[in-house]
């Protein structure tokens, strides 16, 4: 091209997102990473197999744009969810994160504001700024539990339009309970979203925020097929909801949203449900590995209905994290003072990882 | 679920949203479909199985998040542009409306305006409004074009935060060339978005503003692949600019918004860029046909570079419209009185709705 490139203070960009950095778990390829909760078991062949078949019938009409209403795939997720929904009742978008973004869109946005209790998915007060809303800040007890009065008074005194649940909640791993939810759906005006990403991890008679759809139209449960399902490089996440809610949707999403082969991708994916979350159990244990070790070796985890555990008692975690690295092993500082987050991987992964952990010496 | 379902009166949606309407070009299931410029030729078989073997090779760690940096695909992009871009220049997202919806969330959204030349794509008051931006129309001669002077002279005056120059026009056909890109570039304290997605369809010896992009760190060329490269399904954008403009893209981008396949797939297609463009020129020539035969019916055509004509004298749209339905043709009502248009589309889809038209009679 030629001539210097321009900086980016010497373009219009809007005031708000001046000295910001872009979102950025890092990226190094590292032989184990355990950094971004990913499921690091791959799809088995005869599943991807199939999802291969299905995107060579969509490349027929690629040439063509994707059904707009992808009604196929809202029935796949209705069938897969049960608790009787129907595909009214379902929306879908390239990612959770694009999920969550068109809830902000339709009932947040300028003027309005998007509450959560913190810590919490660091994704919420990015998107509610990103959409021009204004984040608020919950807090949460020192165990990272919220209790439903709690939970409600702090909702009742921040009058939100859109309250986010994260449950259970990433990036302590800290279960939520539906009296939770109830009280907070009772407190609210605006939209209570539960974000259930890593329900499937849960234990087997957990109840999900499914179950309480019937009759609170404002309420929303998302998705995502990232963590259980092992499809995050597919970028799909869903959401079940009021058929009213689903319809604001619609006014705010960009036309033909997702492709002809995410579509067809998604599909194939979920009428393999079982296979591609056979994995989970083995993850669930893994998890457990984790806890149980990191807990001998002097750290303090914190329970996890999730696909990795947040521990304490880090003297210094960029040390901590640094040391791993070194080894080949990659996890994530959270943020959070004398804690690192790591996720369950394989056995071989999640051995890894222990077996530089403890090298690394015990907790201070 | 059981229980009646709510009214989106009844959910609190922003004062902004209700009463509206999502987006909806019709979709039916007819014989001839020319209503949205798809590119009506499917992906050559041999083109589609090596896309389907990046894609194969692709799922292997779709449990894994993409490349967010997508740099290979930016790379493709890069060496396909030519005019010596690199990846650094180019950005990509799901569909040109991403792509452009990241560009005014960057530097436009709430307190800020954009601004383009009526009639004109109608997906950049609805992107402009869906980022809390306020629309600004200018206007245009009668047969559609702009000139120079007058373009500059309303932008001057509307000094918008972002200008769209859609080159050549859609709804119109429109050809705009290079001296009013330049001319409101020098207007404007803003960014000015060139938008080609139907640039592969102009005349050989047409200029792209590609050519215009170094020293200008406020200039931004779009393109799509879904429509001369008959790729609207897999749902790609991409545009080229400064590195510097591109960095602010990376700030309001949701992360990992390109999926593994999405990636796969279009770097596999742009590998086989000759093939995929090699119904250009039978398009062309399908597209001077109608043109030719709508005047001979008495009705008036106006020059296109795209794959579509706008086509004046139509008595009552509605009623012609509906009678082409009747017949197997689904073409479009864009909203210009007296107007209509049409996709060019195979030589048996272009006949098809010349017969049909021919059939409702000719022009009042």
């Amino acid at each position: 091209m030629g001539g210097v490139s321009a900086r980016l203070e010497d373009l219009p960009l809007r005031p708000d997102l001046r000295g910001q950095k872009p979102y950025g778990a890092p990226q190094a390829p590292l032989p184990v990473a355990l950094n971004v909760n990913e499921n690091t078991h791959p799809v088995p062949q005869d599943v991807a197999d199939d999802i291969l078949d299905s995107i060579a019938r969509a490349l027929r009409d690629v040439n063509r744009y994707p059904d707009r209403e992808f009604t196929a795939l809202r029935e796949g997720f209705a069938e897969y969810l049960g608790h009787g929904l129907t595909r009214d009742q379902i929306w879908a978008a390239n990612g959770s994160n694009e999920v969550l973004q068109h809830i902000l869109q339709a009932f947040a946005g300028p003027g309005r504001t998007a509450f959560g209790f913190s810590p919490t998915y660091s994704m919420y007060p990015l998107l509610t700024r990103g959409t021009g809303a204004q984040w608020v800040s919950g807090t949460r007890a020192a165990d990272y539990t919220v209790s439903a009065s709690d939970a409600a008074s702090q909702v009742a005194d921040a009058a939100p339009d859109v309250v986010f649940l994260c449950a259970p909640n990433n990036p302590t791993g800290t279960p939520l309970h539906l009296d939770v939810v109830e009280a907070v759906y009772e407190a609210a005006d605006g939209i209570v979203i539960v974000d259930e990403a890593y329900f499937e991890f849960a234990p087997a008679d957990a109840r999900s925020a499914l179950t309480l759809l019937p009759g609170r139209e404002r309420l929303v449960v998302s998705r995502t097929m990232s963590k259980a399902f092992a499809f995050a490089g597919a970028r799909v996440g869903y959401l079940a909801a009021d058929p009213a809610l689903i319809d604001a949707l619609r006014l705010v999403r960009l036309p033909y949203h997702l492709s002809a082969l995410t579509q067809a991708a998604a599909s194939a994916a979920l009428r393999h449900a079982p296979v591609m979350l056979g994995m989970v159990d083995e993850i669930v244990a893994q998890r457990d590995r984790i806890t149980a070790t990191v807990e001998a070796l002097g750290y303090t985890p914190h329970e996890s209905w999730t696909n990795f555990v947040l521990f304490g008692g880090v003297d210094d975690p960029a040390t901590t994290w640094q040391a791993l690295y070194d080894q080949g092993v990659l996890i994530r500082d959270v943020g959070i003072p004398h804690h690192l987050r790591v996720t369950a991987g394989t056995a071989d992964e999640t051995t890894a990882f222990l077996d530089a952990l403890a090298s690394v010496g015990s907790a201070a």
